[in-house]
């Protein structure tokens, strides 16, 4: 089944903005079974819309076309849509009702703009958008289904997911398509393709792998195409034991999960309280924990400690150990761990100190240079990192090798 | 002049990468005032890469083309415009340099694969390719420009400085094309578009208004289209004008600029000091500023006070105003900001605690209600927000809503 994504707006032509609904609806329409032959562009321009899909209608059964749906004047996808398949505007008390709520959780007043965005075409379907102010519109010809959905992420996130995919595995006769993916942390892509060469090259041909590298993670993602689900995840099953056996070390969890969902869903589960102690990290392993709701239950707090004299006066570093081995040491991280413990009471700490860049390297504590500290219960680890020459990924990098650290040891 | 961009390759329609390039190449035409009238991204295929090229050619006079030149067996784009151009393979010696230079520098030798990307047909211009093995390829017909280059982001990006926007400009006349972005926060976007309705009316025929929303904040960009760019910058000042007066109360920054970055200027040239105390966001606004080389040099530090007991503890909050107002009030937030400029001896400070969700909301105060406080010298400003029931956006919200009130009082 081939589908084809329609994305409109000036600011993805003009660059302002990086289109990246299309990659994640991608993956989850192959996830299902069906295979995007084309992700097109286009302007907020009634012509340019129609010949879109025009065209796409002659490359695939469905389209989806995301942004446009705005209240204001450049946004025209609705009225263009209604031209194109006829029909004339009704209003969805529906839609209203989630507009209304909105509104008064803003304690601001409905205008007329936003009282029209419930309106829409009676050729199509109504999705309802709860997260948002315009609805979905779901256009079912003979031979087509044309989705049009808004183009804030979040907004056509969870109308993909409530609304739109469970009604095209309704509507078409789908391939079963079984993805699994596996997530390391700690080696590199290259590294990784060698040690399962072997293995890589015994997978069946209906089977295909691919690496995901990303800063700080790779993952390993097996795509089984068949007749039959359960099958293929039996298949996979037996595959992954033997991937398990190379290099499980590495692989800290499976699908969507994500390393920090991993350690909370641990934490709360042992009832044990934990605390952080930042310092190049600025605070990014705090809010990456407190992201997830119920981080109030172990997470206490995170003393981000960018400068030297909060590293003494909040931590109780010694003044003799940043004299003697630097803010970046073994030594630093190791007090800055043991005194995140004891200032939030907590029964474990991570501690990170680190030269982000770009300035600050030298010749033998280069940019990237990180020490990670973990104090748990009756015993103190630190391990060295070398990460890149690149802030923003060493930010990065060092968050999860600290999460990483710590999700070992509990 | 019209351009369009077509990008090939699986990869970007599964879902396993962004298209970035996309963005990058639309911003930096734009800037030269060609218009990128639609982006496509089409599979290694070599009817649809041809249908594609067909398609775009009705549209515009110019095609960039990146991806699908790499050694192995899927990527076909060489062959593919050998065949839709005429012609016959010519070896390039300037490229098959770089590749020997290329592959000596990893102390590897060419293969005959690595010696083949040399090639191009000799119905194209060589652009020579410096930081990788694939050339790019200028094909000139009378009536149209397709240039074909790599899809690795920085070997595209060279070949679109060094050789492609300068033989663009050569090769067309183009017109001057002018953006101008406003960027603010604090208000939604139905609400600007009613108080600017008449001004946006009165916008002369070539120029266009676009609203970007994103969680926290809206941006205005107009764009403007004329033969001299300076005009075109004289017209929008003025217009700017009547802008500011109707909402520059909410206008914090222009041009690419973000709210954080501003503050960071501001603050290195003020010559103070910043800390925060931050309990709903949890480090979210520390790693804002963090992200920023040299925010060392004001930013001392942040206490995620997560817990309440933190919050006495460590800021010095009494706990009979926890105990009468609780954690999320005007009383608390307010000795939580004086607190931090006590233990980190800055000069500014803000404090933020509220409820992000989804649970922790009361009747009284629900999910969304967030309290934020600022306390610079000599002063102390506190002010309540009511945000959204979805924890992300509450989280991203209270940080942009904090990062204002500062910027404000600076």
């Amino acid at each position: 089944m081939n589908c084809e994504i329609i994305t409109i707006g000036d600011e993805i032509l003009i660059g302002q903005i990086v289109d990246t609904n299309s990659a994640w609806m991608a993956a989850e329409l192959n996830a299902i079974g069906i295979w995007v032959q084309q992700i097109s562009s286009v302007s907020d321009d009634a012509a340019h819309i129609a010949k879109a899909l025009d065209e796409a209608k002659q490359r695939a059964e469905i389209i989806l076309i995301t942004g446009g749906l705005g209240p204001t004047k450049d946004d025209i996808t609705k009225a263009t849509l209604m031209r194109y398949f006829g029909g004339t505007m009704q209003f969805s008390e529906e839609q209203f009702a989630v507009i209304e709520r909105i509104f008064s959780s803003y304690g601001r007043i409905v205008t007329e703009i936003n009282r029209r965005q419930a309106e829409i075409p009676d050729s199509c379907i109504c999705l309802v958008n709860q997260n948002g102010t315009a609805p979905g519109m779901w256009f079912d010809t003979a031979t087509h289904v044309i989705v049009s959905m808004p183009g804030v992420p979040y907004e056509m996130k969870e109308l993909m997911r409530s609304e739109v995919l469970p009604r095209l595995q309704n509507r078409f006769t789908l391939p079963a398509i079984v993805h699994r993916t596996f997530r390391t942390q700690g080696v590199g892509e290259s590294m990784l393709a060698e040690w399962i060469s072997d293995w890589e090259d015994q997978l069946p041909a209906h089977m295909k792998l691919a690496y995901l590298p990303s800063p700080g993670e790779v993952k390993l993602r097996i795509t089984a195409k068949g007749t039959n689900a359960e099958t293929l995840n039996r298949e996979i099953d037996l595959l992954a034991e033997g991937l398990y056996a190379l290099i499980g070390k590495y692989i800290y969890g499976e699908g969507e999960v994500k390393l920090e969902q991993l350690i909370h869903a641990k934490l709360l589960e042992m009832g044990v309280t934990l605390s952080l102690a930042e310092s190049c990290t600025g605070g990014t392993i705090a809010s990456m924990l407190t992201a997830l709701p119920g981080a109030s239950r172990y997470f206490t707090g995170s003393l981000v400690a960018y400068s030297n004299k909060v590293k003494v006066n909040s931590l109780g570093v010694s003044p003799d150990t940043l004299k003697h081995f630097g803010a970046v040491s073994e030594q630093t991280v190791r007090e800055m761990a043991i005194g995140a413990n004891r200032v939030f009471k907590t029964d474990y700490a991570i501690a990170v100190s680190g030269i982000a860049g770009p300035d600050g390297g030298t010749a033998e504590k280069p940019v990237g240079t990180v020490w990670i500290s973990l104090a748990k219960p009756n015993a103190v680890l630190t391990k060295q990192f070398r990460f890149s020459t690149n802030r923003e990924r060493n930010i990065r990098m060092a968050s999860l090798a600290a999460l990483k650290l710590l999700s070992e040891n509990l």
